[in-house]
């Protein structure tokens, strides 16, 4: 988050918790040092394999989805996540149960392909938040954005969200 | 891996794949950088929440565990693995279904307390490892030891292991 970047805040929110310092850009790159001037903070995350869903799951999203990037995608959303320590402190069992009957993986299949999303983890290097969820999608899918995100903010497993910021944008 | 550290090497062999420049001494940091000279080689990896096991599972190793740094565990082992590509593309559902029909977890406990084992995630940092697998034990248990090893090489999960490095050590 800086002066420069790809992408162009216009709204951030703390949701839940702390916020983040008020910054008119992101900026995505995919090492952390570049040449364009220091950003005001910088989050770091990695894409990993699967967590939690299985494989019919995984081939239904697959079925749907378009991926990242697509030309008329002008709007993201950068949700950057934290969970409390006693989720974190679950079994594997036991958190797969929430995200099941939480359908989480279901909330994000019905907005496909219009919504296209990407998940980021942090945790395990250490950053302020364990998750930056990265959501693209057209303009026009800007009514379902909300709904899906509503839908998702009702469910049992954000009970264990103790810390969310929203960052809507536009592409430059 | 170099010449100096808390930890001295009896052996190091290639089990599976390319091995490793030896080394007499493995230090163990919390850091990268240190003051006691470049070592020949650096393997980094964190502790994370648990992926595969439930909480029944996990409650009964915890019963039985003693954790690591026992005085009388002078023996380690360091067994860094890399698992298929493969492997990474199956589904939650899938790889925990080889982990349970490979009992992974109940050979494992089988062998608590005496030998100890600390596993640290290497994947998403870009290690030529997935895991570094560490071992403490006393020397009455080596035999044991060996026969730990040898079962979790001859199961299902270990056909998708595409590296392994063993390093025998005792505390220096």
């Amino acid at each position: 988050g800086g002066d420069a970047g790809q992408w162009r805040v216009v709204s951030q929110s703390a949701w839940i918790g702390e916020g983040l310092p008020a910054v008119p850009f992101i900026r995505i790159d995919d090492q952390t040092d570049n040449q364009m001037g220091p950003p005001r903070w910088t989050l770091r995350g990695f894409t990993s394999n699967l967590r939690y869903s299985t494989r019919s799951e995984r081939s239904l999203l697959d079925r749907r989805s378009e991926g990242l990037h697509r030309s008329h995608a002008t709007c993201a959303a950068l949700i950057p996540i934290t969970k409390s320590p006693q989720w974190w402190a679950m079994a594997q069992d036991e958190r797969r149960a929430i995200y099941a009957r939480s359908e989480h993986m279901a909330i994000g299949a019905d907005y496909l392909p219009a919504i296209a999303r990407r998940l980021h983890h942090s945790r395990d290097l250490g950053e302020p938040f364990d998750f930056l969820t990265w959501f693209e999608y057209p303009p026009e899918a800007s009514t379902a954005f909300e709904a899906l995100v509503a839908r998702l903010r009702s469910t049992e497993e954000w009970d264990h969200v103790i810390r969310e910021i929203d960052i809507r944008l536009v592409r430059c």
